[in-house]
């Protein structure tokens, strides 16, 4: 069973393995780097529905129900679902869960939540008391740019550190069984807030979370970050990378070497006119369940920590002058399984 | 070590302990049947605070240090924190546990969050995932009234089936030890839908949730309502219990005979002009832990089932035609552990 680490970090003594997983996404999507590793992309990003939130909840449904067919079971075989989203209460996540009849969590933890529903679903497995878990996210550029910021129709100019919410969902389902990949440990993050007060800047309001995490992380567990293939952060896009680098050289745990950011990776910057990144719970989750998980599974990654940040703040919270709390959880996952002589 | 009993129950097998609790709330709650069970009252709803979202913070803090210091710890002592509430991006959790730094898990249940954060907190603890966990949830009628229906200033008439959102919070510490009161079993809820569109009666959203997961519930531990001294819901109000006890009469499992719903017991209906009753992530958490935990502690009560119900819609959805899912998770509250003999 799962034991403590210090005090922010679990290290799971059985087997919990990603036995499905899967990424959906849109256009733009498709057009990045990653476009060819996603598991379901739709053109259209209405997806076929009158409304963007209706579109979100489409959407989410894709990775999910892609997801449980890879898992090779049926949404009947899932003991609880773990999801959140962006969206005001949830409903990008609710609305698309509404028909599974699957016991469900909500969660909100902003673009954190894949890191969030996933973590939580690897402890529910590990210790029994759910034989599997799903968890998923997402987002949607035209649902999140019209609540966060303008109406689309608005034609708004973004400033250079602003970063562009990806049309992307994940979703993974956990069991407690052999094969990669694996969750080996997880941090669970606290809110970190340093002042930040300029919702076109969610990079720089992220990365004192994401290094808080990573310092509990490296100090629960008595690592180092180059004992890791990758240190994947969620959407610090390029200022809050720039910022995190700053951090853990100062902290004396530099991760120059083998750190990326799903931010940075799921655009080309050049050519796609993201300004400082992707963003939104969906470029984590999108990004992990398309072009990670597969590395991990076939061996091409054998250790990463991913972390997921969010940006705890609301349009109201903002416009009341509040700065913004940051949050970010980690995962360590896995190709082997570390604990494998552990009873299962 | 927690066992799953059918498809949605899990029964605890080691004592997990309320050691911590505290209700908090405002004018209208103090002047209300249950007003001299609170631990906190200030009669400024404004909690001395310049915003409505920023005075829900700092009544969820009330409760939150209340129950803290009730079960004699500090903030460092508890492993995870979870906790979320009604508004938009659940700003009145996360900005009242900024300061904590204690690692926080976000959750969005709508007003089933008093239930979902407490049984997440029992299972983290049972397990021994955490050594102490706080669940936490609040609301308040000024920052939900204009972020769910018309601004405080407009006036507007309300409909005879609307509900009154309590101003009020709930906080619970929850360790593994011997102390009433117990957590026994939980069930997490399923997302109901019966096709309900209107906005101003919850109560008929929400009452085919808390039916379902009764159902659930009374199915997989093979017990019936008379086996319980009270069957608590969290805010069904006038029209959700008649619909509730209609639902269980038809299903041969009628609770009319010791129901009782946290809507319908916060406020005099006749008195305070609250219409169907109270609502809002508040009033099931600020009942619970003002009048009902104190009689599980002392025996005047000795098993509960509190089901919190959650309505899981936003604004934008109802705009846009949507109907209203209903959420509603249970937990089984009692004064002695069963199993008294097992593994501590």
């Amino acid at each position: 069973m799962a034991k403590r680490l210090g005090r922010y970090t679990l290290q799971l003594e059985r087997p919990v393995s990603i036995i499905g997983y899967a990424a959906a996404g849109s256009r733009k999507e498709a057009q990045g780097p990653l476009g060819k590793y996603f598991d379901c992309i739709n053109e259209d990003s209405t997806f076929g529905e009158t409304s963007w939130e209706k579109a979100e909840s489409a959407l989410q449904k894709c990775a999910v129900n892609k997801a449980i067919k890879k898992a090779g079971i049926t949404p009947g075989d899932i003991d609880i679902m773990l999801a959140g989203d962006l969206l005001n209460q949830c409903i990008g996540s609710t609305y698309g869960a509404r028909q599974l009849g699957i016991p469900y969590l909500g969660l909100y933890g902003a673009c954190s939540t894949m890191a969030e529903s996933l973590l939580l679903a690897a402890l529910l497995t590990e210790t029994g008391l759910a034989n599997r878990c799903l968890a998923a996210t997402s987002s949607h550029f035209c649902s999140a740019e019209r609540q966060f910021r303008f109406p689309l129709e608005y034609g708004g100019q973004r400033t250079p550190t602003s970063q562009w919410t990806v049309t992307g969902a994940g979703a993974c389902v956990t069991a407690l069984q052999s094969g990669a990949p694996y969750v080996q440990a997880v941090t669970i993050g606290t809110i970190e807030d340093y002042g930040i007060c300029d919702i076109n800047n969610m990079g720089a309001a992220m990365a004192p979370a994401a290094f808080a995490t990573l310092c509990h992380y490296f100090h629960d567990t008595e690592t180092l970050p180059s004992d890791y293939d990758l240190i994947l952060t969620g959407d610090l896009g390029m200022i809050g990378t720039q910022l995190l680098h700053q951090l853990m050289d100062e902290a004396k745990l530099s991760i120059t070497a083998n750190h990326k950011d799903c931010g940075l990776l799921i655009y080309d910057r050049l050519k796609q006119d993201v300004h400082a990144g992707g963003s939104g719970c969906g470029c984590a989750a999108s990004v992990l369940c398309s072009y990670i998980l597969p590395q991990l599974q076939d061996g091409r990654l054998q250790n990463v920590l991913f972390i997921a940040t969010g940006a705890m703040m609301s349009p109201t919270s903002v416009q009341q002058g509040e700065s913004i709390p940051g949050m970010a959880h980690l995962l360590h996952l896995s190709h082997y399984f570390e604990k494998e002589d552990a009873s299962c």
